[in-house]
């Protein structure tokens, strides 16, 4: 919609099965084309999305609004590690190449770049494996990706460019090979002051608390931003927990947020709500 | 056939189609009572086993034939840990209990652990999980096995109680839970001393220079030596590789070790090659 990717893009996407986007939504009865669902840029007023904060800030202040001011940029790394697959037992410690030590210092050292660059800083390897992940042999090879998010570009570059130092490091010590592809890429942005000001204004005339929030996750409106004045509201969230089944919300927090959209939304499109 | 497992010690192991041991063994045939296979302790004279180092030792001394003195005393712990899945862009990081970052340390620390009980000792994890295995999400719960192997079972208990002790700190520190539970446990054991003297004799006899091993994985040889007078030849391996395809051994290695096993049992068996 934001045209950022064309038809073309998806065709290397598959899944299990080998279906492409293009043949599942065909399957779903969207038969047209893909850029008949292209936006113009410079034909819409303004774009107000409403999340879930996925993440712990506003339920510990209990404020009921979250006004996001940016959106974190975001790279994701995939690391590759080669070294020698071969007996637990009979192999002498230091004849070894363990792909799975250099694996498990890389993820300690991806948490400690975090704390480097706090307190915006996000960092995490949340998918790592070690093959063959037999009990009894050394790991021959290791892949692990890791994601960075910072809301400032530059320390986001300082931060990869960080992680490829201490891993190419590790990798070094060990006697690994060293392998690293970017899976993803994306800029921080930052949202438009005259739609945060409206959502502001609405939020002071319902009487809610708001908290500025940069949001660290990715969302509808970071791409719709590229072609409209684009702005964020997020409600709490509890405990903060988000892509788990125990993700819930409060009427409450329901309520409020949707109360923000609903005005700030008018108010944009210049309706009163008391005519 | 040693006696250490009987029939229904078995029935626990399936393989990934749900069939345990003994269904395995009908399927190629073997029909039998398993207590025929046990032997009678006492009622055998000696057993002798060949095989290769599965270790880099004797190729890099240039020594065609290791003469095995101890088997080295192996502890397989499982650890579980368990935090809090979430996101990676939203969860600041003091808020995060990472299980992945857990498991990274734990297994840095079991490398240090084998340094500190150098030269003998191994540590190894080869195999480790982190659930749900995702890019953008923190793993709630990680997996790992732990392999520790020492030819002294003080040295062998010591290892292990540091590996408890440093897990449970690394996982306090992060405010993991951690479970524990006992895979496997082998005491070290020490071959038979007249044995052993057969095969210096018939090395010593056909030329060969000999170097004593203390053998880093598990043999038949180690359990047999319960019930009868055991001992074990090695032959160098190309680079010391093993549980591997490359695994390898030259024509001469084969020749020496299996003239040595041929002389050492003949002698054993008190009957003369030269008669």
């Amino acid at each position: 919609m934001a045209g950022t990717l064309q038809a073309e893009d998806l065709e290397q996407y598959q899944d299990d099965q080998g279906r492409t986007p293009d043949v599942l939504r065909q399957e779903v009865g969207y038969n047209g084309s893909l850029s008949e669902v292209e936006l113009a840029e410079g034909e819409y007023h303004a774009f107000v999305e409403l999340h879930i904060e996925q993440g712990p800030i506003l339920e510990d202040a209990d404020v009921p609004i979250g006004i996001v001011t940016h959106g974190q940029g975001l790279v994701w790394t995939k690391i590759t590690l080669s070294g020698q697959e071969s007996h637990a037992g009979s192999t002498p410690m230091d004849r070894r190449v363990n792909a799975g030590l250099g694996m498990a210092r890389i993820i300690a050292s991806v948490d400690d770049i975090a704390q480097d660059y706090a307190p915006n800083a996000r960092a995490t390897v949340g998918q790592c494996d070690v093959y063959p992940n037999a009990v009894n042999v050394i790991p021959g090879q290791a892949i692990l990706t890791i994601d960075m998010r910072n809301p400032d570009q530059d320390q986001l570059d300082g931060m990869v460019k960080d992680l490829y130092d201490q891993a190419n490091k590790i990798a070094e010590d060990i006697g690994l090979e060293i392998e690293f592809e970017e899976l993803s890429n994306m800029s921080p942005i930052a949202f438009d002051t005259d739609a945060i000001n409206h959502l502001r204004e609405a939020s002071k005339t319902l009487g809610y608390q708001t908290k500025d929030l940069v949001s660290g996750a990715g969302h509808d409106a970071f791409w719709i931003s590229k072609i409209a004045p684009s702005a964020m509201i997020m409600c709490p969230c509890v405990g903060g927990l988000s892509h788990n089944e125990a993700e819930d919300i409060t009427p409450e927090w329901a309520t409020a947020s949707t109360d923000v959209l609903y005005h700030a939304v008018l108010n944009m499109a210049e309706i009163s709500t008391h005519e």
